[in-house]
């Protein structure tokens, strides 16, 4: 076993602080990671705070991981020490079901097993995430990083990467049409530069007129103001897909009504509440309310090597694991452009 | 002109009475038909109550229409005078937006002429529907009954079968795929007997055991009561269609829960209330919430020759025009098995 500094939640009321835990030595078929960096998803903090409940405590959070291969297990071909490589949102499924053979792994009829605040299929020990020096995983859940990815801004691509790209690619976004963004976080920036690589019209609707600047830095054509009701009306029947990143409560009738004929919504949040929806604003344009949840490996890895290609990558705030605490309050208030990333040199130097 | 006998409702708040219209003699392109049955369907009854708002009286209702072309006007080559034709939801639409280009002119752009209580495109005179006994139409807009098909039965094909149909065929409903049909009445039985046909595995989701028996007699494989609880965790991730044929409050989360992966629920009823819809539902499975509305004068021809070839047509009732008062109350008693047809030759007798 290999003993492995971590950054960790003791129960849902008390805040991260240094922990430890044990790694295993790589089996046959895995992969020994040490971890350069880590995204802070906000499904951390939900789970850090048990808000979803079920949470396994202590926790060690973290999914959006990126760093080097350490050293690999008997039979491990794909890698090789030195790698740059990342593990996303979960690290083992069954591997039978129709959707693992399918390589949609998230949707694993027996359940994925979840990077952190899972439990192992063979032993039922809980996974333990990124914020943490080093990880074991088998090389079937392991991506590759290209080498044109700056391997920091590349670490929110494991999770609001794929998050965003595998609609946008299962929905059949292509070049020339026009699509929504709503909400501009972690999600939705990267909704943002994914839809604009693909060549789709992108617009970004949010709150406020002040992140307009923002959004057509990031690639978008257009924006426009939610708080506006004069928006909607302005933009009836205008896009082809709308990406809807928002967790708070909103009207989705509203955002409905700017879809075209066989136009498509696509739920990325999960509001609180279950959010009325019209059965008149489906059926008189034959839209269509949809959902999706992460990405399988297979397309994962499409997704860094189309972000490689496109030059695309999450901008990011990189901090020291110290300020985990205050990066979670601040992501709270959305005071973040738009993803922090640990720089786990810090954690190993608090080590 | 030609006046022609018809029932009207007055205003809202008047039963359906004899009246008289005045129908165009057929102008070029058009064709006069003699109106031998007509479905009732419940959107009738809306309209004629002005439950949806700006109704227009006196109101003839009627948009499952079948009889035999009367007379032609100059030019029409697709019909002659004899031949067994229909009339569904709508007579007319733009012709030039990219939905009527694509054959689905229920989604035209500038709004199609609803068979009755629309506005005609040239003259803004109000249409009537086939609550009598001749009407005239624009031959495109007009469908060949195949000769297998008994006339009065293929009437409510015109809306109910092409409703059911349209989405089925959409969304690629197959063979062995299993289908969940909400809703019992004039568009439920329809869904059963059209998705058997094409060789899906149909379950009747109904509210009470009492239509077992009539489901199954339908074509259906299976049946569930909705009012026992225990038959939302037998069915859980089980289908990959449910067709809601439902208008009443019904609780679609419920009934998502059964889609499996890639599962799609399509809405055919609009409840007076939006309603509730957790977006976990949707995305945990990545499952689609659809509407889907009538379908394109192409698509209807298509449905009738796959009735023809399949040997569908609806169950009915066939009634007098004098008892659509009573029948209208028995409708909003859910007391039909599955649809009112007026033989108009009860019109023309009483004229």
């Amino acid at each position: 076993m290999l003993t492995t500094p971590a950054y960790a939640a003791a129960d849902a009321n008390s805040p991260l602080a240094p922990h430890t835990i044990e790694r295993r030595d790589p089996r046959a078929g895995e992969v020994l990671i040490d971890i350069l960096y880590c995204g802070v998803c906000h499904s951390d903090i939900h789970q850090a705070r048990d808000e979803w409940g079920g949470s396994i405590f202590p926790m060690v959070p973290g999914h959006e991981i990126v760093g080097r291969v350490a050293q690999v297990g008997e039979g491990v071909e794909r890698f090789k020490p030195g790698n740059a490589v990342g593990v996303g949102c979960f690290v083992d499924s069954c591997r039978s079901c129709a959707q693992c053979e399918a390589g949609e792994e998230q949707y694993c009829t027996k359940g994925m097993v979840a990077t952190y605040n899972g439990r192992e299929r063979d032993t039922g020990a809980p996974t333990h995430g990124g914020y943490s020096t080093r990880i074991t995983v088998k090389q079937e859940y392991v991506l590759r990083i290209p080498e044109a990815l700056p391997l920091d801004r590349a670490a929110p691509l494991l999770c609001a990467g794929i998050t965003t790209y595998s609609p946008l690619k299962h929905y059949g976004v292509k070049a020339g049409d026009r699509v929504a963004v709503v909400g501009l976080g972690g999600l939705g920036h990267m909704a943002v530069k994914l839809a604009s690589a693909l060549g789709a019209e992108v617009t970004v609707l949010s709150t406020s007129e002040s992140k307009r600047e923002a959004a057509l830095q990031l690639g978008a054509r257009d924006f426009a103001a939610t708080r506006d009701p004069a928006t909607f009306k302005q933009l009836a029947n205008r896009f082809d897909f709308i990406v809807d990143t928002v967790s708070g409560e909103h009207d989705y009738n509203a955002y409905l009504s700017l879809l075209t004929v066989d136009g498509t919504m696509i739920l990325l949040g999960i509001p609180e509440a279950p959010a009325p929806v019209a059965a008149g604003m489906l059926i008189m344009r034959r839209r269509k309310l949809v959902g999706s949840l992460i990405g399988g490996i297979r397309e994962t890895q499409e997704m860094l090597d189309f972000c490689a290609e496109h030059g695309v990558a999450s901008d990011i705030e990189l901090i020291d694991i110290a300020d985990i605490n205050e990066a979670y309050e601040r992501m709270i208030a959305g005071d973040v452009r738009y993803r922090f990333v640990i720089d786990m040199g810090s954690l190993k130097a608090e080590a």
